[in-house]
């Protein structure tokens, strides 16, 4: 069979915008059974893991193509990241465009769909909104991103949830990993929770803790106290001007996962003169020595003006004992709070089910 | 030195955070003269190669702690994607979080800043939007971004540019590694562009073309046809009653890059009751045997409703042939317009200044 011209200069124009590649490699496949196959193309290897969020490492076998591959017991409907252990470097899977971005540890991700509040369904959807600016206080170009539910419109004033993430995300995790735009969007159409604003930050007021980490507590105190007052003056009058919402502490909630659990907690219950909502997930990273310090005029005054404190953790979760200290700090003080213990690790699976829980409860 | 208990329990709950790693690899490093040492950990690999964006391959050394590392000469203000191979498997920069996303090969990319116009300067920024929803026209999920200038306010009806990606890109593409946003930004705060919307869509109509790729005709004319459809009833529409925009034929504008400038020229030029403006860089994949076949009733008319026909292509471009017919075959249909070649290949080098130069032409 003969190959007309425009095909063959169709096929000469792709390969030239490509440079030529081996049998193209599948990777994950996800079976009818909820299974996955992973596969990993490096004939030169001589061990290759994968390595799944909230599960154990997979040896990988090769074939003679030198493609490397496993596939999973069926797994419960979520999204997993993922890396790939090549001879002791980690790498994420080069075939899979689904990535969970980290400015630390980036790693691919696959998606099993279920009827997850974090799976995209045919309801109306928000829009995500990309903000840029460059920060005085903290003096980087920076971002933020908001979301305004289906039928945000003209005059109504709606209510915002802050929400953080945890140390070495970045603004786009809450969206990218965390799906909140999507999760909200599905609980919107079932009725579930409140048309609400959801403003996700950048959380680092000192951006050198991604170098420095935790060691130094007073780059922890300033990373926080930069934050706040970026959030105080940048992010919130910026937000209050751009979009319809309320300016009552009423409807005001601060909430997030990790590093970002603390900080709701050092900035929502240091200022409860402006949030009334205060939400954390796998807190870790308190300032001071103790939960005391971090709260040092935090007392039953505090019932008046908090509409919820929701503190929640893995059972799994490495930080269990630190947070289990913060709600016997908070019992000890007379403040009310609730104190909610899961299934899960330190790992999305858990904070995607938080917010899942705790967006409902906002703005009752 | 005795270490205060604080620490230890912060250190302990970063190490239970994050998996224990080796000593951190830093890559890329971007050196005052625009030099640029990359690095990767592969101490069992037996040959790494750096591929740049633009450039040649680099072979990398390995040093005693297993890590491989090269360094440029000092190299152009700009932003390269680059990916390392090693032994013959391309992967991204683990340690890098800056990445080129890509449905087919994302790769990491490195930002040497200059004064380019896709540097992000301290002057106003605009706003991008990400919209979501269910195409009734493809079938599927997707989602479309929208930029809106700064100072975007009530009242005004903007112009809008269509601006479509290229093969293997999402609707990402213009604004991860083409910086869109920043472009318009940085243009705007000179005066040297009109205040404008741009619309960045998801490019294909039928997506089993990334897996079928141009080989198959009838799928190539199917994903451009099925695009212009979605395009027509479902994203034009919802930008339309979302935003402040014109309606008029004379503000509206369309243009991408690659396939997407395929798309540009069939869409503007067989639709010129909806577009004064058309942009095409670097075009390849046109439907039809010949550029005729894809503009069958294009004529002298034109020259009358065709406010800028612009189209672009690098010198070293593998399609630069094929953009010559297309000059060839406007040029014997009396069909004015600019062609402009630039030095360059089939990279986001040229598209960006492409884009740098062809947005201030417009809304004028």
């Amino acid at each position: 069979m003969r190959i007309p011209l425009v095909l063959l200069s169709a096929i000469a124009a792709v390969a030239l915008a490509q440079p030529p590649r081996p049998v193209r490699v599948v990777s994950p496949e996800v079976h009818p059974d909820h299974s996955v196959t992973f596969r990993y193309r490096a004939p030169a290897a001589q061990k290759v893991t994968v390595n799944r969020e909230g599960g154990q490492p997979l040896e990988m076998r090769k074939d003679e193509g030198g493609v490397w591959s496993v596939t999973t017991p069926p797994l419960e409907p979520d999204m997993y990241g993922y890396t790939f252990n090549v001879d002791g470097v980690n790498v994420i899977d080069p075939v899979n465009p689904l990535m969970k971005p980290n400015l630390l540890n980036t790693s691919s991700m696959v998606a099993i769909p279920g009827n997850n509040p974090w799976d995209a369904a045919d309801v109306p959807r928000g829009v995500l909104h990309h903000h840029f600016y460059r920060s005085g206080v903290v003096g980087d170009q920076r971002d933020f991103y908001v979301y305004t539910p289906p039928g945000y419109s003209k005059g109504k004033k709606y209510p915002v949830l802050y929400l953080l993430h945890g140390f070495s995300d970045d603004a786009s995790g809450w969206t990218a990993a965390g799906h909140a735009h999507v999760i909200l969007d599905n609980l919107l159409a079932q009725g579930k929770a409140s048309p609400m604003l959801i403003v996700m930050t950048l959380g680092y007021g000192a951006p050198e803790i991604l170098r420095g980490g935790f060691r130094d507590a007073a780059l922890v105190k300033r990373n926080y106290d930069k934050y706040r007052e970026a959030l105080f003056t940048e992010v919130i009058p910026e937000v209050e001007k751009s979009y319809r919402v309320s300016r009552d502490r009423k409807d005001r909630a601060i909430a997030g996962l990790s590093m970002g659990g603390a900080e709701s907690l050092y900035v929502g219950l240091n200022n409860l003169d402006r949030f009334a909502w205060v939400g954390s997930f796998s807190a870790g990273g308190l300032p001071g020595a103790t939960p005391a310090e971090a709260f040092p005029s935090l007392d039953q005054s505090a019932n008046g003006k908090l509409k919820l404190l929701w503190i929640a953790c893995g059972k799994q979760d490495g930080l269990l004992q630190s947070n289990n200290k913060v709600d016997a700090e908070l019992t000890q003080r007379g403040v009310k709070h609730e104190y909610v213990l899961t299934e899960g690790a330190h790992t999305w699976l858990v904070w995607r089910r938080n917010l899942a829980v705790f967006a409902p409860l906002l703005f009752r």
